[in-house]
């Protein structure tokens, strides 16, 4: 259908001023007097909407009028500015023809309704102005990463989504199976029988690409992944959900400093592309979810981020100790409260810290020499506190070998990842972001159930 | 660290030539005489390889010549023009330094392997001409989806994947669960206690997210997903894999004509900007993988689609069934070679049939006036057949429930889909395609697990 869009509307309105146009869109509210009547429509393609004028003069007046918020119309007519009110322009109708009828228990009347509420209507909570906003930005902010990325030649890599691994611990990962649930075969030694699964083993779904991601960066250099990832972590939480979104760029023939600098620069770039290309959308945030947004991430953009130790960052915690609930020490794990405490009071910028104590990160990342800290990094912004995590990666095979005999973990289960390090070893090194609180902390939302469409969690699964 | 990429040295070889510069890369191969030797080094950024020279000037000259195939090494050294040779230029080695030795096993030694071996080392094939060229065109091929959308304003959308749905045949799907397999937990009367599951119910992985995607459609108006589908079919094809990518646009406001431009439209683009992006890639495809490529998707472009329905479709093959081992007549599915006999020899070019047999189609799609057909389209494309398929959507409450009751569907499973139809319904359709079927047809490669890094099909979870 040749329809205008109202974000065409608004981005080239000289161009429309007093033309015959025709929009299609959904009611969002409408009210009469007797001879004529007004319509504020949204099309989803812009966040304004646009209103419509339309009098007696048309053949369906009244059944115009006797519409229910959320019909779908199409109105043909004429685009005139309007320098006295809010809106710069509006329809004079011609024709307004009902597409679809909106019932009359349309759950979502002109009123504030709770994100709670909405949370029960996914299908229909897009239609709102919060979640057109933060859906729109979603979008953005995935096309962003994808820009950012492509631009500086990443190969994007798809990790797969079934795996027979289980290298973050099998207690957390959901399983996939084509195995009859009532009637599970076993071996004559009573054990399940996963010969007869689909992969003819066990399998889970992935907590993380990265290990598959590396495989990669050994061949493409630069390469990043976007996709799902799981959690059957049974913890009801504003910021955890079961299904996810993550990004992990892995960089070959890199380190630890390569990797901030491309972190930095990442964040830069989709905040800065976010606000570009949702100004609108931006400010709606920054006026109703969350007041000091716009003024914080352009503090992002414009800071050069610090860089301290972990062992530097703890002795600048343990001064202020009685702040916080849990107190600081050498080898604890840094809590959001002491993260928000360096990035907001001590740096007032965003911050990396690096050199963890070996004990509280993973296998695979490079040994310092001290022999007690890694090359891990966790970036911090005010906030929110960490929003990426990574490090650089182990690349010499015997040191890797003996960190994971210390961990009680074999070799033989993760030979593709030895032979990395037996093949053309490069140092290496890599992050993830969690997209979801990517787009938490571009919007302000503060739930993660509503920044994804359909989102999953202990025992949700709507839709 | 500061290294250039060998693509930067062939986008921008004026700048370098003569000038001192130093790169990374894997060794490709190496031979050596007395005094001198040879390197063909890959980097991962360029599909052409680059040449270092180097002499015994050099202290580790010894070292040097004993690496083998897959070493990483890092080279400074002085870029000159070789007017005489293949290559335009190589480099003259100053500093050749080991970043990680090879072992002498090394898997890829330089001879041709074959795709099936190769299968079994999918950590180290992208090291190899041809998976370098197929996962970097996957990887712009996925860009250019996205970017065909962004720019005409689609909104990206993250169905779920995990689903408590199973509306296209549950025996084909993957279950997804934390109960325990060992000791299923059960109700009283026997039967699998899902309440006592992650999500309270059963779940599956994701077959389509179409319906989900509907909903946002009638938000935004045009919105399109690419995320993984998962099919448990116990098929052992060249053509199947039970983790793949989908790309699933839907517009709102819009009839099957628009569907079928927006198709075109896509389809003309991404093979436009992998050609233009990927020269080097696609003319080793061209020489090595698929001789007629090229100028089988220039055609493509250069095209307009023809359009015919399924039964003026019937009717033209039905006149060559001599030709088919499948014979053609009005209510069958068309197989592959109907499909391609109609786009290769009738039409010879790529050609939308239109207007199925409602009882091949699936529930959701528009009934036809005729009350026999529906308002599906299929897209063939030359060397493959079909690429796309989609409809327009039953946007009529009455007709849906009537049509699913007809199927023994019950509509209070799918509520919040007929609530799309109950609360300002609009005409809208979509299509969908599967992203490693593009892949191949873009690339020539005619195993599907030859264009997944990490595939998995029946039996075959590895890595």
């Amino acid at each position: 259908m040749d329809l205008l869009t109202i974000r065409e509307l608004y981005k080239d309105q000289e161009k429309y001023l007093d033309q015959e146009i025709t929009i299609g869109g959904w009611v969002r509210s409408i009210r009469d007097s007797k001879s004529f009547g007004f319509i504020v429509v949204n099309d989803g393609t812009y966040f304004q909407p646009l209103q419509v004028v339309y009098s007696d003069k048309l053949d369906n007046f009244a059944e115009i009028s006797k519409m229910n918020v959320g019909a779908a119309i199409i109105v043909k007519g004429t685009l005139v500015a309007t320098p006295q009110a809010k809106q710069p322009f509006e329809i004079q109708a011609e024709e307004v023809q009902i597409e679809g009828a909106s019932a009359p228990d349309y759950p979502l009347q002109k009123k504030r309704h709770s994100f709670e509420y909405l949370r029960t209507i996914s299908h229909l909570r897009p239609r709102t102005n919060t979640f057109q906003a933060v859906f729109r930005v979603r979008s953005l902010t995935a096309y962003a990463i994808h820009k950012f990325f492509q631009e500086r030649g990443f190969v994007y890599v798809h990790t797969p989504l079934i795996t027979a691994s289980d290298c973050e611990g099998a207690g957390e990962m959901f399983q996939v199976t084509t195995l009859d649930m009532d009637n599970v075969p076993k071996t004559d030694d009573g054990k399940v029988d996963y010969a007869q699964d689909f992969f003819g083993k066990q399998t889970s779904l992935t907590v993380s690409g990265q290990l598959n991601g590396e495989t990669y960066a050994q061949a493409f250099r630069n390469i990043y992944t976007f996709g799902p990832t799981f959690r059957a972590e049974n913890s009801n939480t504003t910021r955890h959900a079961a299904e996810f979104w993550m990004i992990e760029p892995e960089i070959a023939f890199a380190d630890l400093e390569d990797n901030m600098e491309l972190a930095e620069a990442m964040l830069k770039y989709v905040i800065t592309y976010v606000m570009e290309n949702a100004p609108e959308e931006m400010k709606f945030f920054n006026s109703f979810v969350d007041k000091g947004l716009i003024d914080r991430l352009e503090n992002v953009v414009s800071s050069d981020f610090a860089r301290v130790t972990y062992t530097e960052a703890v002795e600048m915690l343990e001064k202020h100790n009685d702040k916080f609930d849990y107190k600081v020490s050498w080898g604890v794990d840094l809590q959001t409260e002491h993260e928000r405490y360096l990035t907001e009071q001590v740096f007032k910028r965003p911050v990396f810290v690096t050199d963890y104590p070996k004990d509280i990160k993973a296998f695979y990342m490079k040994m310092n020499d001290d022999n007690k800290t890694v090359a891990a990094v966790d970036c911090l912004v005010p906030g929110i506190g960490e929003i990426i995590g990574g490090s650089q990666r182990e690349d010499d095979y015997e040191k890797l070998a003996a960190r994971m005999e210390e961990l009680g973990m074999k070799t033989e289960d993760y030979q593709f990842y030895m032979d990395l390090r037996k093949y053309g070893s490069t140092r290496h090194a890599g992050f993830g972001l969690g997209f979801e609180r990517c787009i938490m902390y571009l919007t302000g939302m503060s739930n993660i159930r509503d920044v994804i469409p359909f989102p999953r969690t202990v025992n949700n699964c709507e839709l």
